[in-house]
């Protein structure tokens, strides 16, 4: 098997595609390159080869071209469709900004949605006091939905929030609708400052059963810590993001 | 096997640790979330049970335990140390920021360096050159760099960089040394505006040799599009860290 001219390529692409200078190549990753620029020719939604097919072109053994296919698969590089792999599309950009996901999907032409999993109310624990501005003890709600792209599932957030400060949550919010434009709009209460962490995680059995993941796939996770405009503490939120779904965006400025 | 009560936990962790309400728990899942509670409870550095004694403890066989380890060295909760498996530290928090990598180590009271992998010059390919704002074909530098917190490689760093901007780059660059401080003190060129982006990719075979991780590490890769203070294209970045070790963070203004 030869290997793809991988020389001065694409700077977005790992250098000589990852392939080390020293040292053995692993046969499922010299497939994988190929496969990769494979895909790359590729139309999206247009299928790759069977792996059958693969294997005989590459003269490999199914087993390594399916090693191949899975991390491209939880790279975002091809998706399953039915019994067919095919290439994917980009992976959706979204704005570490306090604009909504909401905001951020649509700017992309995809049209946001949200589905309720849970709300529920409990008293806050020790730890989350000081997120959300109450004492240990008085009740906080907590919020779960999957977020959606076009019917796609794509993520989870969980947010936290005072009970005193959004009494009537479980009567009159809408639980498809944005949370923020419920807050500004129904409450009165303004968005200030907020604090941002993003890492990578694995997907627990519960998420990627909730998400409709492979279990184990990278995850992008941000924690966020948002403020009212008075700089008091508002709301807690954790969002999962599929990692082979999404990035994020910033730009900055000296 | 019992689970751990994990009802209205930390907003930091997986909603009830990520255990399906309906459907199966996978063993070596409930095995994790038991280790995960553990480690939470020793200190930096001090070791878990032997598989042994773990698999006699959670009466399951040992490759279950060894699968719920392995999740949780990929996440960084746990490292290797010798033959034992030790409690990690948290991640190291990366700001969003034109600061540099160097500058956000400092912070957290670690001692930031850099190895140099590579420096070459080679004619710039048509997709690089609008974003080291050169033509297609004018020579163009790729500076390759280990990223080091306190002697642990934690990263990979790749540059390109028009040669017109740094002509002497190859003689008067110490590649230890912040390239940032050096455009600024030794070429004056100040840093303007900069777009980023960051996703989730699994580590190639290559970068896992040059920075030591497992192979197939989820890491964090932040691209770079940087400009001048007169806003001409300037450089473009590619930086690699290791998903156990960092996060990043930004912090947003309304």
């Amino acid at each position: 098997m030869d290997y793809p001219d991988t020389h001065h390529q694409d700077p977005s692409a790992p250098v000589r595609s990852g392939i080390p200078e020293h040292g053995r190549i692993p046969k499922y990753y010299a497939v994988k390159a190929r496969l990769s620029a494979l895909v790359t020719e590729l139309a999206e939604g247009e299928a790759l080869p069977t792996e059958r097919d693969l294997a005989l072109r590459y003269e490999v053994a199914r087993d390594t071209v399916r090693q191949a296919i899975r991390e491209l698969l939880l790279e975002g590089r091809v998706r399953r469709q039915g019994r067919a792999t095919v290439a994917a599309g980009p992976k959706l950009e979204q704005p570490l900004a306090l604009a909504s996901y909401t905001e951020g999907v649509r700017r992309q032409g995809r049209r946001p949605g949200r589905t309720l999993i849970g709300l529920e109310r409990f008293p806050c624990p020790e730890r989350l006091a000081p997120e959300v501005g109450v004492r240990a003890g008085d009740p906080v709600w907590h919020l779960e939905r999957v977020l959606l792209a076009d019917d796609e599932r794509v993520g989870l957030e969980s947010s936290y929030v005072a009970v005193e400060r959004v009494p009537r949550l479980d009567v009159d919010f809408e639980p498809d609708s944005s949370f923020y434009a419920y807050l500004r709009e129904e409450v009165g209460i303004g968005l200030g400052r907020a604090g941002e962490r993003i890492e990578t995680v694995l997907a627990t059995p519960r998420e990627a059963l909730l998400i409709g993941t492979p279990p184990a796939l990278p995850m992008l996770l941000l924690h966020r810590w948002s403020h009212d405009v008075a700089g008091r503490p508002l709301e807690r939120v954790r969002m999962l993001f599929r990692g082979d779904r999404f990035s994020f965006t910033t730009q900055l400025n000296s």
